[in-house]
């Protein structure tokens, strides 16, 4: 390694204090902040390796789930097409494919999940991005319970299964053109609402706009928003506040 | 009138009939159109005249009460500035303000007030224009029960009241940066909603229009949208469907 | 029924008193609520079930009309693709799709229809809106008279029909780019008029938002407006309305 | 003048033609499109010099207005404040000033005006814009018929003028939040309908975009839109067809 | 005819003059005003019928040809496809179609074409559009100079074609990305400048809003701004004015 | 309590069952909810209760300050002003206003904070919105670390904080034009990331709303996002997570 | 030549000096001006000839490549599809495409680049706008360096590239979502930035404008932007740059 | 400093090789960085330092200037009011202002000002951001050429200063309503264009959005745009350029 190499120089008076000094300075950022990333994704890897399949070229995804399973490596791919499951199956047949979520997963051993996260959604239409966030948020190693069609339209599908919802660490909450329902429940949890906003509607639903704003704008506290249609994006959050509540009663 | 006039002269043989064809048809519309349409308005008076006085001119909006006021004609005003209630007030001194509302009203003789409409608001801020809504549809002739600050980010207090507002023939709701609680309530009620989007809240509330786009994408079954802070516009359609409601049990 | 057998065991006294009244407290609001929802939901059940086909699942889509075919319960498609028709026709024969409106439906007995719902439309290009709209209303039984290619840039075929028009309980009025044809109306009439803005137009009309904002900014008295393309929604107010004004006269 | 004196010298012989050549090609595209540019200002300057005073710094426009005056020269100012009157007032007694449109004029000497444009507007809130379209027109020799609150809300108004305003060369609508105006009266009219949406109104209006998106998208054959308020631009346009329809019956 | 049968039987005494004027306010607007209307319609048939086919229903399309050219009316349609062509051919086999400008037509005899309007593009893909001005201008009777492909960013092909297009009675502007081309044109014409936006282009050009906006805002005098696309509404307005412009040289 | 005296009235039998039954379902939610939610409130009131202060009617204001200071509750108020401030010190002499946050205060004893937020702003400009943020945060009971000024247009700045922001709980991120912090903190750590958009900025940052799609848009993992401006709803939710994350290390 | 002709005839006396300038002021601009932008155009043309493909009609297409190979001339074709590409080599069997970029090539002799555009983009998904950019500003003559994948939600990876970068005259920076990566990086490099937003992304990143805002608004020095997915735009301003960086070391 | 330290103690043998690394790795990267990012600066400070006043606290704002004057270093000061100006004058009696920038300035000794920019505007009315620019590039050594009122509605006005402007380095236009000005001025010069969009102008101009997309969508090459009123950011990328272009003549 370059820098315990030219520390060694510095001690053995191979280079003076003024050559070393002017090295270290232009030494790449990377070269020293390297481990130190790596060792912080190292950290935060007990959530895996995730790749964005939408749009990523054939070859290249291939290659990509190849090597982590070469490396018996747990990797998981959200966003993929049927086509790209079974272009990558050829080469990879452990593969698994989930065509509601979209999410394609090598190799989860059995692991225990802890903790737990609420994944709500206020209709039917809404189950495609948060099986998404479900299944990210196990395989991060977190426990989910799943609470489909509790839109607002029909407050009394809410009301009944709130008390289990209040168990979670945190709650997702995915509604399209109803982004009232994050409102609604956090008002009734005292525990972070990640509110994701759904494409589903029509008209002026703006694909998702609306329930974006909706939900930004919401009056109740508690509520964080992420992208229109970023179930991942909102487990991944979800996940960390779930790590950090878990954490200490282990 | 000049229509009369004018077939009596048919009649008298004054005039050819080619000649009375000929002028009915450039007869101004409004000549022939006015009594249907006077009539027309007759019917709907029950609701009263009602003035937009925001950006009047002071001479021109002086001069519309003395009017009424000398024909002893009920009428209201809505947006106006408390500048312009004392400017009308030194020439109507019956005039009456209300400086929530906004209201200016003149010589409202008890009226026996029918039906019911429930005028509800998600928060304390949006009570303006809900006292705006409230307050026309009293002066059209309906009765009115309020129900105010029982936004959906506190679900109880809407769910303690709900039976209550289940009785009226129509519900206005007034909601700003929560525009959810129209899909809530809509969902609990069978009567038609009016939903009156305010411009209450800030940052991404957009002045309002984020309430309204949530209103206009609601999922719940039996809601209908106004423009924002339009308290007036709700008030006339619901006391057109209260007076539907109420028309035949008299 | 749980409440029935815990009321029994308190005055039993197989429970105390404070028992039972915590295990009130925790019953799910469902349970409760549910009777009274359910009995709700009857009181409306008049309009009959509809299901919004747009987006769901074969398999889903199916089910939900055998299961209905099996009570002989009447039910109501909205947005349903030819291929979805043909899909549940293996299963339900006797269901029916008019591909105007894109309705499937199934066991219309002849009911008889009442009171009166005009639809409006400004165009032909608005003409499957409308259908969606006054076959729902029908669906819900309302009678519908319909007033098409009335728009205002041909004002005399609307003024032509203007006296049917004052006739109906309630207004729909549909229009893409012209949005303005709801103003027109409703400056005519002394119903409630509902406005359907649809995405019908190309350019600026920004695929319906611009008729949106047309007729949410009207000054005309006595519109409120439902969502783009909307004509399912539009009907269910306008049903309420007339069922409202109907209801005594029987 | 440099041309003529170069084309003098080459005359002459003072210099050779690809001399003259080269410094023609050289020359400022002003100095010769200058007499062209001027001459072609001349054939419009039957409109006069128009100001846009709104923002202009005092001391400049005092300038301009003091400059025209010395000239004798016709000048119009307009979007001009009542202290930018007094200011210019001060320096030129002779200049007047209308509250109403915030026009400035210097000397209009009675001109005969020729042809006919017709304003109309949908509100009164709306004549603000509207004389300063009719006085621009004026002001470049347009005669100008005023036709001021025939929204679309009570058709009756618009109607029972329609045929005077059949009789103009070219008809102004000013309309804010109620922009179907100019639908309705394109449909009624076979002259180009010149559409200027207001920016009166509140709500969702967008200060004068709602109005902008319904003109721009009218079904309506013969309109065309300008900039919100725009009076002034709208009367240049229709200035410019009225004088193309009275110049040959000169 | 109703009015002179109705006017008839009040001479013969066979009805009184009450229940005259009674049958004459409910007599349909339309047929009153329909002579006129039709009249008003037949001073602008020099202008012939025109079709916007793209949506029609192909049965429709079909029929609305087929009828034309029974009457050996001369028509023509916009927006037409390449398959509607086809279907319209089978049964009018005299149909003529242009793929560049989408235009169906029948019949055109040749007719003399008067005035002037300049049609002019900033690109080549802003041809299409054009066509569609120009030939719809041509159907309406006017004689069309067409400049193509001068847009602002070489501003120099604009100035050498500039003298060709002052001629011009009306100058029609389309331009997508680069909305400039109207400003500069208006600046060097005296002749109203009607731009047309178009959604050529990619990235932030919105589908034309962008050269919308520019159009909109131009400091230019003499222009007005139509439909994105919108050439067929161009060229109407353009023709109006060309009319006016020509009638009484005649 | 209601349905204490009820359970006794069946257990003496001075109700039958299907009564008691009965008043049990119309019993008002909130009776039954209140006790509940009073809990789950009581749960959550280690965070004190905070009063949006902005637009509030200033008579309304002054009581429900001294309410609290009567009771001798721990009490804050966000977006005050100063005049708000001194009409309630006028009142409630013991009040503490900081004019940077705009938080009024009452009556905050010395308490423990425990575990740790990290509050990061981009420039100096959003100090404002992080000192409400992170006054609140410690309101609730969190210890608060600020970072301010680290924007990334100066990266430097920012990566020699980062050690110390990796120890934090959660990070809020506090940024107006340069939206980009988020981002970049969020690639950085492994806790939670609260990004509040501030409405610094001018030009094209439409009050905050760049900012917000920007943050809505990062790439980053364990980013969620709140309302412009609202850095208190950021040290909720953050104070939330905290609280998750050292509750179980006491 | 028309002007040489005409001073010929000046000075042969032929004409008159006042006709001589009569017609060189109604000469088309262009006859003048051609020389001396051909001339401009030739200055530039070290830049050579680059014709945007998407949406070109085929047959114009091909012509227009074969032009070019017949006079040798070399030139580029953007956004180029395989049809087009296939298209083309029948008639021109020496062109070459690049599938990553669209770019069509025609007779890229091996020509010596010189300074040095760095290319950075944020993701692999930038890839494709990012090769646009850096094969055009080849074409041009500059040298490029590529910087792929360096987001900033990963500062390492940008931090280990900058001292290379910062060798650049000029920085392209190339990104979607993430448009934070172009002020980090202009807050790290002394030389222009000239940021392209991408469309890549989805939810709020409405097609790249999310990404063009926050770089409008990006605080760091040196920042400039173009169009969404214009990589070509960015590459001819850089090169420029760049020209101007090397031109005075030759 | 830390680092010559630290070597120094592994020369001595003080520390381990292992504990130097270690301890090298956590220094925080600024400590490292800050050298070198100082030179970076310094690299840069030919342009001195420019201090954003708007919205800066007064007593902040004093202070730096005070800093900047002891240490006698030069700086300026953007969008400061008089107010800020009299401010400071009272502490540093030297400092300039320029009512029109809106630029504070110290102890600007006469340097000399080096290669050409062009700074341009549309209209009179963007020459306060104009001077904005020009000032700062002069502050940053640059010479400055000033091209006012030369918008493209009076094309001869460029036209016949476009000479001078091909002269320049680099060019920036400032346009508000009438953003064409870019387009027109890249097509004619071949040096980088930098493009500002003013807030200039009323109705559909949306505070300058409108001239922004018509910059970002100019098909002229060589465009690039910085923020709505951005003078100063223009000048800082434009001056950059004129460095670049003078480096190597010196």
């Amino acid at each position: 390694m370059d820098v315990t190499k030219l520390l060694q120089e510095v001690k053995d008076g191979c280079i003076s204090i003024e050559e070393a000094e002017k090295k270290l300075k232009i030494l790449p950022y990377e070269d020293m902040g390297f481990a130190k990333l790596d060792h912080h994704r190292k950290l935060r890897s007990g959530f895996g390796e995730v790749i964005f399949c939408s749009g990523k070229e054939d070859e290249y995804l291939v290659k990509i789930f190849e090597k982590f399973v070469e490396n018996e490596t747990e990797v998981m791919g959200t966003r993929a097409t049927i086509d790209q499951y079974q272009l990558v199956k050829k080469v990879v047949p452990e593969i698994q494919y989930d065509s509601v979520s979209k999410i394609l997963r090598f190799n989860r051993e059995i692991k225990e999940l802890k903790g737990c996260i609420a994944v709500c959604t206020a209709g039917t239409a809404d189950i495609s991005v948060a099986e998404e966030a479900a299944q990210t948020a196990e395989f991060f190693g977190s426990k989910v319970e799943r609470f489909y069609d509790i839109g607002v339209a029909g407050i009394h599908r809410l009301l009944s299964k709130i008390e289990d919802i209040q168990e979670a660490n945190c709650i997702i909450v995915i509604a399209g053109m109803e982004g009232a329902l994050a409102s609604v429940l956090a008002g009734l949890v005292d525990k972070p609402v990640i509110a994701v906003p759904t494409s589903v509607g029509y008209g002026a639903n703006m694909k998702g706009l609306s329930a974006l704003l909706t939900m930004i704008n919401s009056c109740a506290n508690g509520i964080s928003v992420v992208n229109i249609d970023n179930g991942y994006g909102a487990a991944y959050v979800a996940a960390q506040i779930n790590r950090l509540a878990v954490k200490n009663n282990e």
